[in-house]
């Protein structure tokens, strides 16, 4: 073995570019963060010419033999998507014992653990964070941190296109054939939208999901399936009267040993959690008998939130390469200097017991002048007949933490101010 | 090697405990999962007879030098707590080349890139997914499938004892110093609960995170700490009146490669997933320059919680052992079958088309009635003079598939009604 690690891509189009442009941008980090030279080897495409002169320096082939017979690629990066030939790339790359990261749902739902088998046999590897809910890290967690884990179920929002019509139909009061077309037009549903609005591409990625919950091979083509096209803006008004959001949740339950497994639009009360998942994010509920219920939610699609799942496969197989024992934290990158709170900028809660006099007000607002804080609001409450004190509540514009304990410093020498209770920062 | 993975217990109190159950009872599974026999081999307590009624057949021992010299010991779960004598433990046995399981937050945010070089150096690891967020995954997506991204901001809310006290004393109406006694009485707050109110349990976990996502030493005690003891139900109410809620915030920002480091009681907009986040739940949000925004959502305290990050490293650590390369999913555990839609069993939104004839209804329910369906509401809208058809909206009580199913194959078929336009199931 070389010092470095080779690394080759299957494809280059919105994912594939990402992904490249990230290893060609972020080498010295990601050296780093590996621990020895990431090495940009080849990257297979169909036309040549199409990606030359965008990416220069890369070498760029028609041959997949030119990646299979590439001695110093070690890790594969498959992005062609689709069964043909993909699968068969990822299984003769497989047996030279090359680790592979993919992010084809298509491949890995029905072939996951033959193509698994076929890795630990000739000891290699495949990795697929990318194949579901995009950047969101499920396939990791599923299959390392929640192992010891019996998952009873799983519910998903897993697939955006749907997700982002739904939402606009709602919101904007849009029929579903005006929906389709603005997701066109923002480029978040394919020129073909059926896999994605009949509830294929959800039920591929909930087969991937099964296997690693329940450890069980599911054909997703077994999976109960209704897309959204039935559903009419009159639904999502309906649902809302009752109390109800509509989405197209993917969802699997192990019941007496058995589990059941569907997509479809589903009306989910207001008080769930999934409920308020909207556009194209996608969120991942899951039941497990020791960690209770857990939930992910992030970007489910997109190529820079698509590269940030693929990039981290990479680097840890990587990793694996270089070290035979994974640990977690041994990159120091640049120096990083953990800076004071004063610098801290925010809007402020500030609760302060005054003399119930007047100019309180006036005084106070004076100090906050001074330092140069502006006002944004004001509560002050009747005083309280005992203590002769009211309660002023101020929120401030925009300050640093700096300016803030000075003008508190100020306030606390004044003396309509009986005491200064709370300071606390505020997020919007 | 022989061909089981020993693993030894130091400390068997709640956590302990609970983590000593799971590895008895779940033997077979477990063995499964890593694809060779876990085996026990000791526990360190403090007083053995207080455990070993319980825990029959198992090794206790007061010796930590039983556990230090025994070869076939390969992981070691530290559940002591504390950094005396947690650490100086931890590093002899990596030192030894010993894989160390921890749940340690004191021990891992002051020394963990110290334990971490240690480990690296002597061909072992230190795993400490428990550390932080109790069974949420966040340790192992941040720092394998996040690994790509610059993170530019963790918010956090990673103290349970906290969390549970604001919200119950905002939903209850209640004083600070009730709902830290309900928190007491109900296991939620220790006894001397100083660390949990007054930040500093937080402040360690959120030096955890920081090492992780901007790769650097941050000092827990240099972190600006603020608790919730000066809250009191008037600033909820304020907050609430406002339009926030007031929880125990974690945060760390990298701005102009400086991070700034704060815990302390924030107002959070409702509007902010983070505002929804209530009771011992923990939640972590974090930014990242390739992933946007990805929110992490559990339970994040508890043994069970706990027991299941724990497990998972304890499991991970072994097949990192017996396997060169780790794969996701090469366990096929027991036969789980893929049962059939007809028994999904669930509430279902009914919607059809109806001819604007008196009768309808009565012929639907009849209809139901006779499947063994019962409504639990209906909408009824006015016709459409063109169409002469009106909406009728059905929801009704749990039920299976396959009786809905053919209900509605006996509505098709009754003449008052034009269409069956969408059944869809209910999430209550």
């Amino acid at each position: 073995m070389t010092d470095s690690v080779g690394v080759s891509l299957l494809g280059a189009g919105n994912v594939g570019a990402a992904v490249l442009s990230a290893l060609i941008k972020d080498t010295e980090r990601n050296n780093q963060l590996v621990g020895t030279k990431l090495e940009l080897r080849y990257v297979l495409v169909r036309d040549i010419k199409k990606h030359d002169k965008k990416f220069k320096d890369v070498n760029f082939t028609k041959n997949f033999n030119d990646v299979l017979n590439d001695e110093h690629t070690s890790i594969i990066v498959e992005l062609m998507g689709g069964q043909v030939p993909a699968k068969e790339y990822i299984a003769s790359l497989l047996k030279k014992g090359k680790h592979v990261v993919t992010a084809n749902k298509d491949v890995m739902a029905q072939s996951g653990s033959e193509l698994t088998d076929l890795a630990v046999k000739h000891g290699a590897s495949i990795r697929y964070e990318a194949s579901v809910g995009g950047g969101i890290p499920i396939i990791g967690p599923l299959s390392r941190d929640l192992l010891a884990n019996e998952i009873f179920s799983i519910s998903g929002i897993i697939n955006g296109t749907t997700n982002y019509m739904l939402s606009l139909m709602f919101q904007e009061k849009m029929s579903y054939q005006n929906a389709l077309l603005k997701a066109q037009q923002s480029g978040y549903a394919e020129p073909d939208p059926y896999n994605d609005v009949q509830g294929i591409d959800a039920a591929y990625k909930l087969a991937i999901l099964c296997g690693l919950a329940f450890h069980v091979d599911v054909d997703p083509g077994s999976i109960f399936c209704q897309g959204i096209s039935s559903i009419e803006l009159k639904d999502l008004n309906y649902a809302d009267e009752l109390g109800y959001v509509i989405k197209l949740l993917a969802r699997a339950e192990l019941i007496d040993n058995k589990i059941t497994c569907i997509v479809c639009p589903t009306l989910i009360s207001k008080q769930e959690p999934l409920s308020k998942v909207d556009g194209v994010l996608n969120a991942i509920q899951l039941q497990g008998n020791l960690v209770g219920q857990v939930i992910f939610e992030g970007p489910g699609a997109g190529a820079s939130a698509t590269s940030s799942a693929i990039l981290g496969d990479v680097i840890d197989a990587a990793k694996n390469i270089k070290y035979s024992f994974s640990n977690l934290n041994n990159a120091q990158l640049n120096k990083i200097e953990v800076s004071n709170s004063e610098n801290f900028i925010s809007r402020y809660y500030l609760r302060l017991n005054v003399v119930d006099e007047s100019g309180v007000l006036a005084a106070i607002s004076g100090i906050m002048s001074e330092h140069q804080i502006s006002i944004a609001s004001v509560i002050q409450t009747e005083a309280d007949q005992e203590s002769q004190t009211a309660q002023l509540v101020l929120i401030t514009h925009e300050a640093n933490r700096g300016k803030i304990d000075s003008a508190i410093n100020s306030i606390k020498k004044e003396k309509k101010v009986d005491s200064v209770v709370n300071l606390l920062p505020i997020i919007d």
